[in-house]
């Protein structure tokens, strides 16, 4: 990855800032772990997990259940209860379930901590910025209305689906206007989370409707293409598109694949599309953040790509891969999508905000 | 099942119809000698494959991979080489790879045969009926001319996907004209054939773009719900039908699942179009046709069903399953649909056409 | 299945004998629910499952995931809570986990229910028969010494890895003796019950070391090929056969296959225990019970079989198929042997220790 | 990995010995390819293949299946013919099927190429060294036998099972002497190469009986742990072990499982079979080999593990795991070991006999 601009507020190795990451013992609470032991910025040093966990081992508690193993470091941290009284750090990352988001994220931003959020609870609320930084991290100005003077503030990751369609969407919408979207996913189980799904489930078989996730696939583009409003009332104007979701989950560990047909105001040719989205790129590529992938869009022509298993490590975890970009007689334009769900679609992309967030100086 | 009107051509159990089955050692081949090891109107006597299995067993040359047991008689026979020197009986059904239903199933046809296929070499020939009996068993009346005075014919199978789209799609376009359609598949691997996909390529993963079969599914069902052309110059005026489909495949043995959004002309309510899929038969539940199901379209209320595994084998195999019917945000409604697609969609498929064929008199 | 002894006890269809499933909305429940809904002799009247079930439909609460859908009369049942008071059939199948068995299965006993129970908790009791019909009937005497003048009395369906162990060293420990034994099992997710393994551990895996399997796998058939205790004692003195298993869980629905290497005392060709094995069979078959298959042992010549989907279902469920016979160059013989664990290793194996109970004519 | 000693022959990154893969659109030729694409010693300068890819460049024929991206100087390469002509490169590393393999290598090593073979058709002859370096690198002394003055010679990697199963044996062996071994594999579909396995076969399966895998699997280790005959006759004087192995296919991409039962001539207690494996090591660690693993054998505690999806990349690959070490009632010992299957088992392998023979000094 190479940019040519300065990195303006990368901390030095001696310094980096102290994080904690809520709601730890999930699976996007490993992958922040594992993405944290290891960053060039943030020192992880607090991990939180349920009442029945805390007091513990990080390692002895831990249904670790990624393709590498658990850093030894971040195994020996002992586990604190998911409280404000307990976090300390000043940059704090949730993978909480949504029940436990709604209680403490809010407090947690009052108390002075910037918390960034994989949680659905406030995703939608008005005042919190909800961010995929190389497609509106200007919402990130909505900040300064929640803080209020403080230093705290909330800042929500989309949901997993939701991330890699909108940057597929992004350089579409930005040089046609994306109007209607009609999509079928095939969703990795580690989207559930673990146990999750059941494998009686999963073997010769697979299993549409999501619970919830076609809700907020349909929602939340609306909100990320929508425009700050700037008339002194706060929040964000949803952009009127249109989105229809099936939702399946697919016996696959890692990556969300998406069949995406398109619908823009003004026609675009395969050519044209293939062109813009592989010379799409944002803040986090301009600013040559650490966990920005230099290409963001992988565009590939085999005719059977992408798929899970070769191409969710793409740009590690952080690019989407694009293929069979091709007219639809319906809508105009389909190509299949895939998306790492827990690197780009909930961990990576979780960090690369906070990154984002550093790197436009607002952390305290 | 329950049928009021009379059997009007069921063939008693000491006068069966001598039947063959060519490309017998194939996914599809298997299912007809399975199915037809045991019908009541159907006596399986011949058996064909390539040179290389011809003069063997069949119990010892093929690779047999259902899930229940080769039925001893039928191992038993002799495979015989596909050629028309070879072939006696009657009816012919068809489970030949294209290249060689190209080259054989005309020249059958021409010597007499009934050729009902499941091959798509021929199913786009304007004097080739393409059917689903409950949908178009009318275009049988392309026999006549393909007939010319003889005793042969050629009737064809559409592809399995295609089969279950349309048997959904039939009640909501009698009713109120469907316009436009989107749909993605997750394809069962049985659909390949065997060794057809390899496992390398379906464990933690799935694959987009089944070759050749977007092709199938967004063109036959133009023909299927076309019209008979009384100009006088035959053939089928397709119907006005704009059909996407993005393909997968999938980890699952047998069954086809697809999501689907359709637009109608006029509108239709949910509960409508529940009523309308729900109450939908056709003339092969009319006559009581032995592979008829009673039940045509089950639809579902749990909102994680159709499963493949679960509901494949509703009716026998011969049933399709709706689910998820809920209005469409985009292009008004819909649902997932679910087929076995060697049963409905392929061998069954095949032998209720000949059914159809028996029922209406057209067996010489 | 063919018996020339007539069925001493077989109940009419109008008097049939009324039967309660304990546990019902379990994995092993709904395989007894499935097989009891058709029963020429029991009529299942009663369902009962956890407090939070009882009160409800069947259908309404049960996570049902066979491949034959829920029969209606069934589904329609009332759960009633797992307690004796709620438990009026005369015979009772229990499919709870073992630590409610434990708590409840004695006291039914007491109050004079026949209890057959697939759990755990009293099989290796002194006075409690562990039984596989076709391997030891005998020790259904211990019936009379447990009851004690009453009419209750408690059996127990071993683990369902032993069943098929047991029953495929049957042949070869009646001829030649047992000594020793080394097997490793890859065994179906349906024997942890739902949702029972994450698929996130069976997608790309399978995992060693299934807990508490071994040792039952391992004491089990000592009590089972055991000698009843004629001392006076009661009891049964345990057979001095030494086994050692590997499990493992793999992707698989159902089917339990195990490779094992026995030792015996005397020296067996593979001709000779081929013969033994091909031809074993038991009371069940002399009585020809309804769940008891004609052909016990399938023993099948093809190189790479038994396997779990193209074999399971042999026998309706209740065979078990052995392939892969030939000489163990450390411990004598070699074979493969797979059983359906649910059928025959669960619901299958404790009906048919109550059809030998009613045959043998120790209802009430 | 740390070594104290110096890297005898580590040549310099300008100096880099050109190597050749031949059978490089394989399975094992992509890892191979893989691997030496970023290898410090070695510069991948050719690759062969059959007659149909040959005058291709290697990224167009290869059906790449590896979860890494194909390098793309390596995808550039032309791929050559599999012929004596062909082939200029003085180091050979041959992924080739068995019959091919057994008409080229021993042409090549008599035109003067040092040829390291993952192939079969070579391991069991006389004057060829089957090694596992860690085991018996003294085993290399017999390529001096087979140049007789010429440079090229011919080295073999053994069976991607027998490699795990015999640096498992290994330290026990030393130690106790291993004497009688039972074992049953679960082995990954990448072992049986792209295609391999049909997907209908590992769907809802398990295949056992891996054709011509367990011959080698009984055959190899015995002269993996023979002595150099220095009687002058040359050759290997085989080890007197006795194995038993059962295989099975398992819907698995990479790692093999074996559960192993052992008999050693003297007792071994778990505490000293934990300590002999986890200190053990050989000649590359000796030596600092790049593709030595520092910790050769993990052995882990955890009661489920090893398992394939979480474990096979430990030491880059190259180590193995062992876990569930227990007393064996029947032979003494037993544990579960998992080892890569294309990386230890076969690339990697492979390349560290390569190194081992730089390193001392064998290479022209």
């Amino acid at each position: 990855m190479v940019s040519e601009r300065p990195r303006p507020m990368a901390p030095s190795r001696r310094n980096k800032i102290p994080v904690a990451v809520l709601g730890a013992t999930g699976m996007v609470g490993q992958r922040l772990a594992l993405l944290l032991s290891d960053h060039p910025w943030f020192e992880l040093v607090e991990l939180t997990a349920s009442t029945r966990s805390a007091g513990h081992r990080y390692a002895d508690v831990v249904p670790w259940r990624l393709e590498r193993p658990l850093p030894g470091a971040i195994g020996a941290l002992t586990v604190r209860e998911t409280s404000v009284a307990d976090v300390r750090a000043p940059l704090v990352f949730s993978a909480l379930d949504a029940s436990v988001a709604r209680e403490i994220e809010r407090p947690l931003a009052a108390a002075g901590h910037l918390v960034v959020s994989n949680a659905s609870a406030h995703r939608m609320d008005d005042d919190v910025p909800l961010v995929v930084p190389e497609v509106n991290p200007d919402h990130l100005g909505l900040l300064g209305a929640q803080q209020r003077g403080g230093d705290g503030g909330l800042v929500t990751n989309p949901n997993c689906s939701t991330i890699g369609l909108v940057l597929g969407l992004a350089p579409l919408h930005r040089a046609a206007g994306v109007r209607r979207v009609v999509l079928s996913t095939l969703q990795a189980a580690s989207g559930a989370g673990y146990p999750g799904v059941s494998s009686i489930d999963l073997v010769d078989n697979v299993v549409p409707g999501i619970p919830g996730e076609e809700e907020k696939i349909e929602a939340e583009p609306r909100k990320i293409f929508g425009s700050l409003d700037d008339s002194g009332a706060g929040g964000v104007i949803e952009a009127g598109i249109e989105v229809s979701s099936h939702t399946h989950r697919v016996p696959v560990i890692d990556g969300h694949l998406m069949a995406i047909s398109v619908e823009t105001d003004e026609g675009l040719s395969v050519a044209r599309a293939t062109e813009l989205m592989a010379s799409f790129r944002g803040e986090p590529q301009e600013r040559g953040l650490p966990s920005a992938p230099s290409s963001l869009i992988e565009v590939v022509s085999a005719p059977d790509r992408p798929q899970p298993r070769l191409d969710r490590d793409a740009g590690g975890g952080m690019s989407v891969t694009v293929g069979r970009l091709r007219p639809c007689p319906v809508l105009g334009l389909r190509f299949e999508l895939l998306s790492h769900n827990t690197w780009r679609g909930a961990a990576g992309g979780t960090v690369l905000i906070a990154e984002t967030l550093v790197a436009r100086g607002c952390l305290p």
